[in-house]
């Protein structure tokens, strides 16, 4: 079944009124009696829908579900500015595999040049690829995009793990920290994870992140591209919590 | 510094004649006097560029480097056809995250024909993909990408330890199998990973597979795209046994 994150005002009238409207009918070529998930991003229901129009598609709540497919804490990833359309994908599996908020982060670095013209288009569509991440994934929540930040102007107080994901460290044959971090990991703490953009990071920046409470952690043996470094932070950490 | 896998012959005359030149030359912008590493696949050595011609590219050793980046077994990827280019996102990251052997499976649901006119050239392009992610990972061999096989062609009695990435187990709550696999993971032993296209498995492909000695297991708690779950398998291997 397909996953809708609709408004609670939706929810509360049953009527889907967004951009979902076209992807059912058209994308999904649903049919009166074909069931939905929706969630307002709290809880999940399974539907049934009962109109198909060209503006609106109305529903009837059959039951709601159970199960939290969420990590018991919450994962953020500074994400060092990449080039191209990485930060997308990012984003995209970056939602399947648990994340929380992805905040892309102007490091010294990143080759990345903000147009601040074309700012708000493109967290507009970061936004849309993780809500559809995030349904396709069956997640219960929309992991938060956050706006672009330079690095320091980020608050860290918060976090209480702090990691920075480092091709020093794993060239140096260091192979404890990550495990150790993910390990101690607490409920309902939020855990913030640094990886750097493409050419990697400046000195300045780690001993700046290591002032504010972080660690260096080699993520295995071999060296990663900036994004697959995500992939791998938030699959280890789902193997160390979620598989039994 | 940059790797390139370099031919056992290009090696011993200490002479690279291959694509690498205009690798070196253009895109790395080689020097008289810099290093790169060069590796046969068996063995990795610092080198100093000596002469930089345009067909030839002559290097001195500097050093063998120590250290392997390999894991203790060899994982093969039978990844069910999926749509679009993602086979080549499976090989990119697959090689970093440590793969041994990557096979195109022809599944049910696969959407990919396979037109045996092409099949050459996607072969050939797959491997240049295998070969740049090991050289730009530090592997220290290139990993093995198969012809493209259907499911039922594949001899799989070679193989002790056998996973079915299997989505219905995560919808049913299993939890337990992927990381009881992993643990029990012998050294030297090869391990078989099966991933379904976009569509899935068909019931009898499963049969199948329970039949040839898999047993299905699911990766966390959320559906995850078929690309995704092999840079879930491959980081959490490495999770488990590289990090300590």
């Amino acid at each position: 079944m397909q996953k809708y994150f609709i408004s609670s005002n939706e929810l509360e009238n049953k009527l889907i009124t967004s951009d979902d409207v076209f992807h059912i009918k058209n994308v999904m070529r649903g049919r009166v009696g074909d069931k939905i998930i929706v969630s307002d991003g709290t809880s999940s229901y399974i539907a049934k829908l009962t109109v198909i129009g060209n503006k609106e598609v109305a529903f009837d709540i059959l039951e709601e579900r159970d199960g939290n497919p969420e990590l018991p804490f919450f994962i953020s990833i500074f994400q060092g500015y990449p080039k191209g359309d990485k930060i997308e994908d990012v984003i995209k599996h970056g939602t399947e595999l648990g994340v929380y908020e992805v905040v892309p982060t102007l490091m010294k670095r990143s080759v990345f040049k903000l147009d601040p013209k074309k700012k708000d288009s493109k967290l507009e569509r970061f936004r849309k690829i993780a809500k559809e991440a995030a349904e396709q994934s069956d997640r219960s929540y929309v992991p938060v995009i956050s706006d672009i930040k330079n690095l320091k102007e980020i608050d860290f107080s918060e976090y209480t793990t702090k990691i920075i994901c480092y091709e020093e460290s794993a060239k140096n044959g260091e192979l404890t920290q990550f495990k150790k971090c993910v390990k101690n990991i607490k409920e309902n703490e939020k855990v913030a994870i640094n990886v750097g953009p493409e050419g990697g990071k400046d000195e300045s920046e780690i001993n700046y992140l290591l002032s504010k409470g972080f660690v260096c952690a080699a993520v295995g043996k071999r060296i990663l591209r900036t994004e697959t470094v995500v992939f791998y932070c938030l699959s280890a950490i789902s193997y160390e919590w979620e598989l039994k």
